[in-house]
């Protein structure tokens, strides 16, 4: 799902710690990607773990809807990580490469509401 | 659905269908937890999709962003599933029970705003 | 636009405290009426105030995101009294009116998501 | 509340369309400026029509809490609006300025999660 990019030719790899911008496409600050791939991999145990204990037909409710409250909030804490790395490397020097308007829309869309 | 959490004292596994009330706690209705299941172990799936993808060096932000906000989305779709079964088994019948004080204390814990 | 249920007749007005059941629908308790409308009524003079703020050409963007939250967080809490009464008065002894499933499918719309 | 950016002095008025930086912060885009407060008073608007319902004892709580959803979305419509022209006019320049890490950090503190 999260493939769109992966298939895009690339002659650039960023060194470490820094953001690359391509032909097509600017890079993700190598810390923010490693940082936001570790809460993912945190949550998607989490997540594991929700689900199985969906299988003992003595879980309640609440217990479940809480469980999946904090999920939610490790994602929220993950997106922030990515938003923070994407103002950082790529909104905050847009007016230097020109393509502000472009990155403002991408990010209002992104984020939707506020 | 109120005839179901009629047996107070359980030690049998609900039947299809059901949810039990132990001494403990109440149970959560057998359809509710299969569908939530389905729900967790799909957004669980696309959740390590995302954290793969965090591999390529070349992977963009925003579409890291968008792919959780889309997970996020599959979360508040599971959570609404156990709410409604929660809402029709639990709550709805509390007043038969005579725990609504306690189930609505709870439920308004659990959601936290709103 | 609140204005829906209020064209409809009423036979019955709701003694203090109580919420009523009339032909056409459920009241909101008493209690809970008055706390929402204080919460509301400090929420439109916060309102009032940004958008008083906004006047002056020297305002600062985070400021105002700042007092939108916190004026979003205000009516979160004004949107948890009504919700709460509502689960008391009307959710928690649906089982015992009968009403159960429209009550809790009207309550999940209202919710939308969770 | 809003107040506080208010009392600074201010030597320079920014320019019909355009966002001002004085000595001590970054100005409001006039055009978002604008926006934002037609919204806000469209809300407020709302928020005392709602306010006045709850004078009726036979308002009802579903309509209630819809009603605080709608004035919730249009509230994230003047946060968007706010929150585009800050990217535009103030995130996107700020490399050129060299004040990136302080606007990142409070925009990140401002929106909180996401």
């Amino acid at each position: 799902m999260a493939k769109e990019t992966a298939a895009e030719p690339l002659d650039v790899i960023p060194t470490e710690g820094e953001s690359c911008h391509t032909a097509h496409h600017l890079c993700m600050p190598e810390d923010s990607r490693k940082r936001a791939a570790r809460r993912l991999a945190i949550a998607r145990g989490h997540l594991e773990s929700i689900r199985r204990s969906l299988e003992d037909p003595n879980v309640y409710c609440v217990d479940v809807l809480r469980q999946i409250k904090a999920v939610q909030g490790a994602l929220d804490g993950a997106a922030s990580v990515v938003l923070r790395g994407h103002l950082e490397a790529h909104v905050a020097t847009a007016a230097t490469r020109g393509d502000e308007k472009e990155l403002v829309e991408e990010l209002m869309d992104a984020l939707k509401y506020i």
